[in-house]
């Protein structure tokens, strides 16, 4: 099943509740939570007090995007504010097994990022662990920015990986996924897509999430 | 005059237009937008697209209050966010002349932040360059948290310093103000008083506005 | 009362308990625990797991003296692993206020110290909630250095500044005390003296604690 | 022929010479020294004054196992201090060519550690100029941790890219060894068994590593 | 073609132009220009003011190797001060697909350098977009270190992936390049030469660098 | 004495024995060489390799001014290479006493620097032990920017703070000092004046150098 994850980063931040409804309205599934804390990547964003109030506010589960140094330290205020799910980029941390089972511990998902110029080899000690691994299609750090289509054979790559048995991770990608960009997305065994500008970017964000998913559909039945 | 800046540290984050209005409604006249980069205070809060959205729901100014390491390199996206004030930590600045300078060079007021355990003294080279000084009366990085009486002293030092002229700076405090605090806050030489829980913590931020405003003017008749 | 705090940074680690009964018996009345993290200063030492041993070991109250960076991480390791006091440096500390009360919130004595270099007046927000000042008398890192006498008069400076009330510290000394410049100390007004190569350098210690302690009380009557 | 090194990282510190020579009594040839800055690991644990003192009371080999941040600035410390092995980490080091060669100037043996999710391909360019390869078996920081099997198949990859030949390295395994577990690990292809809880956790040093040698070559003879 | 790029390392920095300008007349096709800040390596050496005035004096193309953490804070300056071509360390860069599109974006060609210890295979995601790449041949930090031979396998690594096919980089060499060595590198496939001591170390530069080129281009007869 | 160090910051480094060479045949009496690494400073400059070619160039004492993080690392490189006085930031040092102590162990004069907005009062537990005190008049980074008055104060203040006694210190000015400004700085009490771009700004350094030097002269007349 394709998943349709609105990242809010995108959003009007000045009424998020209904923003993210709306969304929410249109099919997204899980609401995307880009965290940026000025040293990892080149942004500040949002973080836990945001979280609490985005937790209160909506149902569906959310998707924590952690683009911060030390991760481990703000695990547990994220989980406490209402994270589902937590990511942690692998090139930020150092224990990144530890990172891993300690998101577990407190109760949530666990998934693994890597950047675009971050072989797809550099996990292959997790993938047993993580219950989901997120594809950068962009460079981490701003919305609406181009994809990067030689991400995708990272995607391929993890689909064969899988293949081979032993693990059971879902693959997620964010980064310039549009209604031109989604299907190939698909295609290459995408299962969850993170789409912030896309959604929100101008027009209603529930006819947005709803077109995408229709092209992420039809891009399946292409497939077969 | 005596101004209120409602604190969004403390707001419902998924309707922040409407409860920046409510406040307004109430007699805030500076939005007071707490940035933590989970360095230099250990929470992550907001950054400059929290800002850029707000900028576009609300027309008081808005005082960015950097909790960052190294501001400089976010003071430009924080004024092309959208910023009108930008205050920087005494402790976080390496270059403070310079970062004050830069605050000024992208059309802001600016203004220097001091924690509870850091002396006036450290600000005499720079009280002549600075629009305002933001007395900590918590440490920073949580809203909610139980104003320090004893930093008022460093608020009287600071009138006592502007009294000797060359200087012209405003007087802020930040932390634990609310009924019970800000008379004694204002008494002390207190211009500008940020107030997060005791505006959004419960109840209406309205209501909330005008009666701390109605406390710190009783105050300043006492005073009299 | 003249306390003496053997350094255990200049005891036998092979045989830690025996050197630290040794000085307890004689008249060392506070084990004196020197924390470094190769980060802070120039060399590592020894942290919590040994302090948990030592813990087990001694009945004397043990003061862990913290020459870390970001020492609010590893104060609960230090609580719990048996620290009775706790003394962390004004120039590793952004928030000082906030580690000091986290210190008494573990239930501990706070300490604050001052390399060489620090002048006093950068203690001046918070000597009214420490339990002691400690004065460096060498620039921490290393056992065996000697005592920089032009330290003494920021021990002048502290008592002068007890003396004007609301304050309650303690004074303590670090760095060079033995037997000919403990005297010294003493009379500038140092109530805790730091000793380590003096006690466990050659000899007995218990002899050599003793040898000091009958200095520094002679010192006192002297100055009667 | 298979090595065990009690890991003093469990060891009652109060009294380390006894406790070190009994686990040399019952087999120990090597003396694991966890050392830890509270950097790159959550933990500070023990460096060169403690090994110093160590280094005068055993005669066996010393293996510091340096588990910090930037380790040329404290490999002629502990060279110094009576160091015989130095293992740094892939992960702490940017030009791990030349630490390692810094290493093997300073008159020790030189080996590389990996933590439990680093691959061993990491180790590529290095594996024909180190010693050991140290394979965690925990995420290193904390003793007593429970054994990570899934990192033998990291063992067994080290053993096949010996016999292509070029190499000559050995073979050590750290975390989790314990009765049950170091059979395993020892058919997997370990030489060097580092056993910290196991020896120095309860019971007699010298009797439990007696045991723990005794399970380590029944499950070499097993495996013929 | 075989094109040698003097490294102004080893120059006479007093009398600059006159020294690369002798190079070049010898041969030398592009200037090397080595940018250390003492934190990604352990040396400080040359930046932008530097380049500035180089830049004027000479014509031949300027390639800057920034050994430098955080590379894009400082892209915009050396192109400003005139570089052509800007290599960054894959080991100093989080997001490296970002940084070398900077470099683009700044007009200049863009490489990428990995150390010794560095696998070819952490490059995997960027070969494509990359003008080329450069196997450091000694640890980075200082001039006149001995060439490590066992870098050259790299080498010929970087070959057989281009010849798959997809890639158009070409390939750099830096360390230990002298006459007895550069007939080696070549023959692996090499095909621009760093050479600092073997060109400024004595003697004269040209002269140096004719020898140098004869010899890079015997290799290559002899390859045939 | 008036004594006038050229910043070689300002001049040509394509020819820098020559320009060095004229300026002090001008007057300049001391060699200003400005250390930036890109971490304490926005700017990366030169370091211990062009230091050393420097010194076989001229006779002239070389001051370094190290706008560095961490200067006791590179201390010993930079008197190797052939510095004479080693200046060091009050905010860069968390043991400025040991790092002041360390520049004479190295056989070289020590001084302190203070950037704009720091204060005189943070030197006071070391102005017994430099040989001179560096008075930023420009936010340290660049050169040709304009000076900043109201730091005359504080080159006062240290008048005042010498002639209490106890002290022997120098007092040097650096940034923005012309023909305009070099009068009010002597008369405030500097006796070391750096000069860049006035020096090597444009015209000939030599006949630049007079004209401050005559400058700085007059200003003492005026002063008796």
């Amino acid at each position: 099943m394709i998943e349709l994850a609105p990242s809010i980063l995108s959003a009007d931040f000045a009424r998020l509740a209904e923003q993210v409804e709306a969304a929410i309205q249109g099919g997204g599934t899980v609401v995307h939570f880009d965290v940026m804390d000025g040293h990892f990547v080149p942004n500040i964003t949002i973080g836990p007090p945001v979280l609490k109030s985005l937790r209160k506010a909506v149902k569906a589960p959310i998707d924590c995007h952690l683009m911060i140094e030390n991760p481990d330290a703000y695990i547990p205020a994220f989980a406490d504010a209402g994270a589902n799910w937590i990511s942690v980029h692998q090139e930020a941390c150092l224990h990144l097994d530890r990172t891993l089972h300690l998101i577990r511990d407190h109760g949530c998902r666990a998934g693994v990022v890597i950047n675009p110029a971050t072989p797809v080899e550099t996990l292959s000690e997790v993938l047993d662990i993580v219950d989901y691994v997120l594809v950068m299609s962009v460079n981490p750090g701003f919305g609406a920015q181009p994809f990067i289509p030689a991400t995708l054979h990272k995607v391929r790559k993890l689909v064969a990986l899988r293949n081979q048995g032993g693990t059971n991770f879902r693959i997620e990608i964010d980064g310039g996924m549009a209604l031109d960009t989604i299907g190939e997305a698909i295609r290459a065994g995408v299962e969850i897509v993170v789409a912030g500008n896309a959604v929100f970017g101008k027009g209603d964000p529930a006819e947005n999430a709803r077109e995408l998913l229709k092209a992420a559909n039809s891009a399946t039945l292409v497939k077969v």
